[in-house]
């Protein structure tokens, strides 16, 4: 497999950037209190710490403040400073603090870090994470996150687990994939863009038709599937242009995100912008409407994401570049064949009860309850429902990649529940945000 | 599709019984509490109902008094008292009620039902829902659960939603199946074991396997994907047996199995038992071991569901069925070829770091910690950690179907988190479970 794939990609290899140093920031927090360690976050917390003001400092970072390089400007051609959007998305839409850095549904104070320690290489940068894991051991600080923020010179992967770099080899099993049994770097190190969808069947459709899209395909040419030894996952590649299956929920486009952002990391690759592309249910919007995710927010309407580790819940961000939405939107209106819209993506763990559908093996509201209900998120900005949103964001967040969420609406909530329309109706809505990432893609690579 | 289903299924189809009129229990709670209806619970809860003692009848059943027949008797052969089984399941090992039934991690209390419903007919059992709907959105009781319990002669499948008696015609969406283009009692009337796993193509081994143990393939024989019309699941038949892929996690399987019981119901379907037979991480077992799950915990180790609905959080159990898992540990004696356990099962929404692992993209505690938390959940009674048995526990339960969790460990994660079994040995691993499930089902049709 090894073999064809190198055959397969290399005539479409890209050089990719030498590997500047970065800098990462490991946020401390008070004992019990978990962080989403949002950029600047300190000036903001519900729950400050004096003590953490004055952290201790590794190597000091004094061009690029640490604590206010915004993440979501690593791939933004070498903007280091914080942007308009990056400040707006440090608060609500209201201007208050955001949920997700006040207080969660169970009353978990969650504030931001106070102590940062400043790395210059991946290697200090483990160290400071061992540092913390120590601390956190000891019990001295727990839970812990961290945010990685680094010149925007510096647009690699990063992974947040110093564990990596003591193992020899590392297996992505979902992937059928091992850095012992492939060359991470020749199969992927020229990889820019990474687009996953819910459905195996729409990611080959998808590789095929950006293939064409970038002039990279030849006729009837069919696409090897990267993943072949499983079928967990499936994947596919043309130039610089990773497609990848993710199943559906939480759960599922989780451990695809582990592995995929381990495989990026693996192959060297820097630049990368990672959109998911999908299918979800309106609220308010005709049918067949494209919504850009301006923020993920969960059941109860906010913007986090709750990640269970070792039995305890932390609360992670889940905003997404605002920068990179309007970039998409753009890109729709020079397209103009379907009605697009940036408006929140309410994330939820179940299909029926969770999306307050009647139409489930299990209901126990009424149909006024559910209106209710979808109406209040209406209220709070949610354009669309699907289901894996959140945790994609709040990854993509912790890996220091653009990410940006696009979703076709199969069904207008407000009028039904059930998917009705006609298979060929469907099969030309899914096709909408195909379009919309294949014409950003094509404008990134100046091919429009 | 429909066509040709007809012709594949005809000559394996079994005359299915009449259908009896079923008695449902509707339980109320008070206003703010939720329930998992455990039977007989109000006699444990922590929080008992008074008033609620002498609920309403619509039509008293002497017989059979609703409140103390155990939901899982339905498919035990006729006998309608509780067994041993059933009083054991209300209490945890101490004897102490189980944690579902005390207090959820958020401190909400979490009773019994009381006042009681019993219904003769479908009808009236949706009367009952549409009354208890009514009472929610009136504010007067809210979360509810219900708790089907009916004569032991009465063993269908049943809906807690009576939205579905208003629906013309209802569509399984991600099954591509609908009531308005399939005739459900013809394709799938006849079904009486649904075994249902992770991968498309272990399911479809598991239909060739057992095929050939009851005698009911030819050699060679292709067995069509009923969902082809879909690439979100995949489903084979071959006569009483249902063979059908749920994906990974929580929200992938829940979403199959509110589909899997709509179809069971609206095919009239009785006397129906479902098992999950899929791959899990062991914990201080020798890896290819399979363990045949007593309880489906959390990652706080507590034997609960967390179903968010409208927003709000119901706690549901996740009870198996002990006499099944009874049966199943007898079948693995007589096949002897594989060490089997019956333990907990640990049922988590993430793979990493929802379960420990030092290998994923993002890890910030320490393998000390790691391993504190793990040999706390081999303390707790867990064996092995899996990502679907909860909400399949909480769905059979509420839909009143025997149900049981059969899961082989690929690796030890006291010893690991990676798994680098060869694919030879996976692949035998992974029968495991088949081979054991095979020999349950021949043993019911009297072929061993």
């Amino acid at each position: 497999m090894h073999t064809r794939h190198r055959h397969i990609l290399g005539k479409h290899r890209l050089k990719h950037s030498p590997r500047p140093p970065p800098a990462v920031t490991v946020t401390r927090l008070r004992p019990g209190l978990s962080s989403i360690a949002q950029p600047g976050q300190e000036k903001q917390t519900a729950h400050p710490d004096p003590q953490g003001q004055e952290g201790p400092r590794l190597s000091p970072d004094t061009a690029v403040p640490p604590c206010i390089v915004p993440r979501r400007q690593h791939g933004d051609g070498g903007n280091s400073q914080p942007s308009s959007s990056s400040r707006r998305r440090q608060r609500g839409r209201s201007g208050r603090p955001e949920p997700a850095t006040g207080t969660d549904p169970r009353g978990t104070a969650v504030a931001s870090a106070a102590a940062s320690l400043t790395c210059r290489s991946l290697e200090t940068s483990a160290i400071a994470c061992a540092i913390q894991i120590l601390l956190r051991a000891t019990g001295i600080g727990q839970p812990l996150e961290f945010s990685f923020s680094f010149p925007a010179r510096d647009n690699l992967i990063h992974l947040s687990n110093p564990h990596l770099e003591k193992m020899k080899d590392d297996i992505l099993y979902h992937f059928a994939l091992g850095t012992g049994t492939h060359d991470f770097p020749a199969l992927f190190g020229d990889v820019k863009f990474v687009c996953v969808g819910g459905s195996p069947s729409r990611m080959k459709a998808f590789i095929t038709y950006i293939a064409e899209e970038l002039g990279l395909g030849s006729v009837g040419a069919d696409y090897p599937n990267i993943c072949a030894g499983t079928d967990r996952y499936a994947m596919y590649k043309v130039g610089p242009v990773l497609s990848v299956s993710h199943g559906m929920g939480i759960p599922s486009i989780a451990i695809m995100l582990h592995e995929l952002i381990k495989l990026l990391y693996h192959s060297k690759c820097s630049n990368v912008t990672i959109i998911r592309i999908g299918t979800s249910g309106g609220i308010g919007l005709e049918p067949g409407s494209v919504v850009i995710t301006s923020q993920s927010v969960d059941a109860t309407f906010k913007p986090q994401f709750e990640q269970v580790i070792l039995g305890k819940t932390v609360i992670r961000s889940t905003n997404l570049d605002d920068q990179l939405a309007k970039e998409l939107m753009q890109c729709s209106k020079e397209i103009n064949e379907f009605n697009t819209v940036i408006g929140n993506t309410m994330c939820t763990l179940d299909f029926y009860e969770g999306q307050a559908r009647l139409d489930g093996a299990i209901c126990l509201y009424a149909e006024e309850e559910k209106l209710q209900y979808l109406k209040a998120a209406y209220d709070a900005g949610v354009r669309n429902i699907e289901m894996e949103s959140s945790v994609f964001a709040a990854i993509c967040n912790l890996s220091g990649v653009r990410a940006a969420v696009v979703c076709v609406t199969l069904l207008n909530r407000l009028e039904g529940d059930q998917i009705s329309s006609s298979h060929d109706v469907l099969v030309e809505y899914q096709q909408r945000p195909q379009k919309l990432v294949g014409h950003f893609i094509k404008k990134c690579l100046g091919k429009v």
